[in-house]
C-alpha cells in the first residue's frame, strides 16, 4: 500500500489532506466572518467552492487516517478514478476561486479605499492565498494519484 | 496510430490544436490592439500567457498537420508526457489569465464607467472569453493524450 508516497491511503497523503482542509477552512472563515461578502460576485464563488472543498478535504482525510492508523485499505481502479476527477475538478474550481478573489481584492484596494477599507481588503487577500494554497495541495494529491492509476 | 481520437498526430487533435491557436490569438489581439493593458497587471498577466499558449499551439499544429497530411509519426512516451506537462501547465496558466481578466474587467465596468469606457471593457470581457476557450481546448488535448499515455 506504502509503495507511492502521497497516494491514496499514505501518511503523505493524509498529510496533503489535512492541510487541504485547513487551508480551504481558513479560506472560508477569512471570507465569511464578515458579513459583505456577498455584494461582490467573486467572493461569492470563492465561499461556494471552498463550501465543496472542505467537505471533500474532510472526507478523504477520514479514509486516509483509516488506512494509515487503522487498516490498510485495498486500492480500487474505479474509487482512485472518481477520487482523481473530483480533485482535478476541485483544483481547477479552486484555482480559478482564488484567481478572482485575488485579483477583485487587489483591484478594490488599488482604485480607492472607499470601496473597501484596508482591514477589510487584507481579510480578502488572505482567504485568496489561503485558496492558492488549498489548490496547490489539491493538484499535487491528484497527480500523485494519476501517477498511480497505471500500476493498478 | 489513429487508436485515439484527439491524441497527438489525430485529425481530431488538429481540430483541437487549431482552435487553441484562434482563440489564443483572438484573446491576444482583443487585449493587445488596445494601449491602455499595461495598467492593470491581470490584463498584462493575460498577455503574457497567451504570448506563451500561442507558439505552444501553433508548433503542436504543424506536428498534427505533418502527422495526418504527410506522414505518421510515431509516439515516443517521453515526448507525449512533454506535452502533456505543458498542455496542463498551459491550462492552468491561462484558466488563471482568464479568470482575473474577467473579474477585472467586470469589476471595472460594475465600479464606475469612469475607470473604463463600455466600449473597451467589453474588448476585455471577450478576451477573456477567448482564453476561457481556449483553456477548454487545452485542457481537452492534455487529458485525451494521458489517455494515450499508459498504452504506450
Amino acid at each position: 500500500m506504502d509503495e507511492l508516497p502521497g497516494s491514496l491511503g499514505t501518511s503523505a497523503s493524509l498529510a496533503l489532506r489535512f492541510g487541504q482542509t485547513i487551508f480551504s477552512t481558513a479560506a472560508l472563515l477569512f471570507m465569511c466572518l464578515d458579513v459583505e461578502f456577498y455584494s461582490y460576485t467573486a467572493f461569492c464563488y470563492l465561499v461556494t467552492v471552498m463550501g465543496l472543498v472542505v467537505p471533500w478535504s474532510m472526507t478523504l482525510v477520514i479514509v486516509d487516517a483509516y488506512s494509515v492508523f487503522v487498516r490498510c485499505l485495498h486500492h480500487q481502479p474505479r474509487i482512485i478514478t472518481i477520487i482523481i476527477l473530483g480533485d482535478l475538478a476541485l483544483s481547477y474550481l479552486s484555482l480559478a476561486a482564488a484567481c478572482t478573489t485575488a485579483s477583485t481584492a487587489n483591484l478594490l484596494l488599488y482604485l480607492d479605499g472607499s470601496y473597501c477599507p484596508a482591514k477589510l481588503c487584507t481579510r480578502y487577500q488572505l482567504s485568496a492565498a489561503m485558496a492558492f494554497l488549498s489548490w496547490f495541495l489539491s493538484l499535487g494529491s491528484s497527480l500523485f494519484n494519476l501517477w498511480l492509476l497505471p500500476s493498478l
